[in-house]
């Protein structure tokens, strides 16, 4: 009997759509599933006739395997990644290659790939995003480990990857260990982000009035050829939104109910940046708005003690549906500066040497978030690769600075209509913060700490010199005022 | 010679505050320090010829101390504590009692009540509030550990703390192991909340051309005897705000570099509130603030690269005064409010049967986010113990619901002005999306996330019926529509 060229285990819908869209391109796959039903069913019914050869121990598995093994796990994250690895490690050699392709834990992937380096066993943790039909036709993949280990799956990746409109296979080395699962977590952060502003553009609309399908045909324009906001998020929220509710004349996503569940990886996206010392607030936005979506109870017991009064949209409606296009624009584009300020970060914290540029063009088809946008993100970095944040790319700097007022301008009306946005406000703060060469408000608080803990701090040379005041050695000077004293006098700090 | 009641380890600032402050409420107290020249300073300085016993070794700092032995650790968190707990266990017998005063991380000290307890030994986690001058006149102190643990120090702390108006001194035992350096982490986090609140109406005031004496005059009358903002935050920002700069006419706010450091409390918090599912829009912004506060070169970087237009202010002064008042008001109880919501889910998580009510009748002195504000909070959880949130006690409900709109008002008149406030911008979304019965944002990501990936959905009853659709067993039906399939067929998920 032929040997497979790559094994899969784990035969729920994300493994069995990758096995389909292998053998679709002349691999022969070898599958196992913890329970052997699973398999069989997979088998018989849309694996039938296919090159797919079922394995119901990992000893078989491994052995209809061409050498070296590639085995990739398509099991829930966590523990069950690690029983599979120690189960398999019998049965595997020196250049072997386990690929974990589920959402894991980077810290995980990082600590099992030195562990089975350790042994001569390669390991890849891979992003894998598109959902079912992704995995079937085209997903994007982001695979971080060796290099050798990447060239040994390169072909078969770039082969099942979905092609962005020039051809070019959505699938690239990203680095080390954990960087493929890294960049996957920020992936989905960066779709936490765009699905919460979505939201908050939709749920105006709303509130002023527009039925569904009226804000569906908005989004279907929105997501024309040549529109900035083209995107497979906008797509799925004008397609989605029309669909009626048990063939009823109520749509859909009037009777759904307001809770967005989450599975873990918007949450490591805020809890990394945390430790990074990054600010995201849009993403941060989108978490913890999904936490208030769900606590459901919360809300209802909350929206009869007390109501805040919303005032009625008066305006031209026109004019507001384009602002509120431009501004969903400008806050995507803060939004995913938040997300790549993050992945330098950790680029540099753990050594992953990301490209950021190619990062960009491996998100354009197969993931949740392809988009055009994200060729202009891959342009921006080709040409200046040390843009010190993505809204200094002189294209989008230039359409933010003639166009910030106009998401100034949605949050305002939003909030006169009783309509939260969080994600907006953390858009529009972040651009404001971050263009601020002194920030008041952190002089202020630099002043309470050291009156109230004594903590020191910094100088700047004056009203029109934000630059920090140095010594002769270049070292940033550091003061401190006895406010308790008589006089309060100024000693300089000196460690 | 006399045994010492008590002993404490750590010379630094807040060790030795403490020493002086128990010492004049007459107790005798043994201290010591990793090097002996601190503890000789201190002898022959500031503790000269008062009942404070220097000790130069761990066996003499116990053997002066009458039993239970109490010793009490000021030192750094993080290992230092461990480090002593292991070098004092060998002179401890069951009974005695550790307490550790630092801002220890409450999942260490829960781990170290445990591992002490299984020895007989007695240990206290508590927060100590109110920095230096707080330690040496009266802290706010927040003790976590065993009950009979804190009655060996109850009489101590009492004395020590700081005394409330009504002179209740500020000090209560808070739950079982970690639970009061839960409840300080928290403390901290609020306190970054009111510190950015108040940085960003300063800010603004700033921009719209008022001096920092100007400023400062306003904050002092924020601080009057029955305003409702009077706090010691808002006392001492009026009062840093007016000092000059080295004897110049520059005032030093002007001055000090816009860089605000953190040690860690701050981003425990937010770290918290996301393992426990809470939104802390407000906290987490003054956390992200104080990361781009940090990042000083990129904003001197970006500011060279794109500037945000902004308006000049030609509203009415006094007005916008009063607006901005009322707006830090309602920013300030949303922002208790997350904080509030964070030690309610944690109490549940963690046991620590926390109550609120007397929480916020400790932080009424002593403590950096003292006001009398806090009164009110307590009067709030005594009068109804099962508050939904902070925002449900009658007092502030109606004052946020006939005053909404100027904190609304202040965020887009500062965003106009060219004034990021982020903190603010997270206080009102907070409070909008609280009292929403239905978030449509919600639903619409729902449907996105069972349209890409099959997630499912839940219902609700109709758009004048907010509430979840369940089955006969009260339990919450589940759907997911087909969406890739003709017709796109809706079938329930039962699992």
């Amino acid at each position: 009997m032929k040997k497979a060229n790559i094994a899969i285990i784990g035969m729920e819908v994300m493994g069995r759509s990758l096995a389909l869209n292998m053998e679709s391109k002349n691999y022969t796959v070898a599958v196992y599933n913890r329970t052997a039903e699973k398999t069989k069913a997979f088998v018989e019914g849309p694996a039938r006739g296919k090159n797919i050869i079922p394995t119901y121990e990992l000893k078989d598995l491994v052995d209809s395997l061409e050498s070296p093994k590639k085995i990739m796990l398509m099991v829930k994250e966590g523990q069950p990644v690690d029983n599979f690895i120690e189960m398999l490690l019998p049965y595997l050699k020196p250049g072997d290659l386990i690929i974990d392709g589920g959402n894991s834990f980077f810290k995980d992937t990082i600590r099992r790939n030195k562990m089975l380096s350790e042994k001569g066993i390669l390991f890849i943790g891979t992003g894998v995003s598109g959902g079912e039909e992704g995995a079937l036709k085209g997903p994007a993949i982001m695979p971080g480990g060796q290099k050798e280990a990447y060239r040994l799956v390169e072909k078969i990746f770039r082969d099942i990857a979905a092609k962005a409109y020039d051809g070019e296979p959505c699938v690239d080395y990203i680095g080390p260990d954990g960087a493929g699962h890294f960049v996957k977590t920020i992936h989905n952060g960066i779709e936490y982000g765009d699905m919460q502003l979505i939201g908050e553009v939709v749920w105006f609309f709303k509130n002023i009035g527009m039925k569904a399908d009226e804000i569906a045909d908005i989004m279907a324009k929105w997501n024309d050829r040549d529109d900035i906001l083209r995107s497979y998020l906008i797509e799925i929220t004008a397609d989605s939104m029309k669909q009626k509710h048990q063939g009823s004349d109520e749509f859909l996503v009037d009777r759904v109910a307001d809770i967005t569940r989450m599975k873990g990886t918007g949450t490591w996206t805020v809890q990394s940046a945390l430790e990074l010392l990054v600010p995201i607030p849009t993403i941060a936005a989108a978490v913890f708005s999904r936490e208030m979506s769900q606590d459901k109870q919360l809300r209802l017991a909350m929206a009869k003690k007390l109501t805040i009064a919303s005032g009625k949209f008066n305006g031209d409606k026109k004019e507001i549906i384009e602002i509120a296009h431009d501004a969903l624009y400008i806050a995507k584009i803060s939004s995913y500066a938040q997300g790549i300020a993050l992945l330098q970060a950790a680029s540099k914290e753990y050594n992953f040497h990301l490209n950021i540029g190619r990062i960009a063009k491996i998100w354009r088809a197969g993931c949740i978030i392809r988009a055009q946008f994200l060729d202009e993100i891959t342009k921006a970095y080709e040409s200046d690769p040390d843009l010190p944040n993505l809204l200094a790319a002189p294209k989008f700097a230039s359409f933010v600075e003639s166009n910030t007022w106009k998401l100034a301008k949605f949050i305002d009306v939003a909030h006169q209509c009783g309509v939260p946005v969080l994600a907006m406000s953390g858009a529009l703060d972040y651009i404001m913060q971050i263009t601020s060469p002194v920030m008041p408000s952190a002089q202020v608080s630099a002043l309470q700490r050291d009156y109230f803990g004594a903590h020191g701090y910094f100088k700047i040379g004056g009203p029109k010199d934000p630059e920090l005041v140095v010594n002769e050695e270049g070292k940033v000077r550091e003061f401190h005022t006895e406010w308790l004293l008589p006089g309060r006098p100024e000693r300089e700090i000196t460690k």
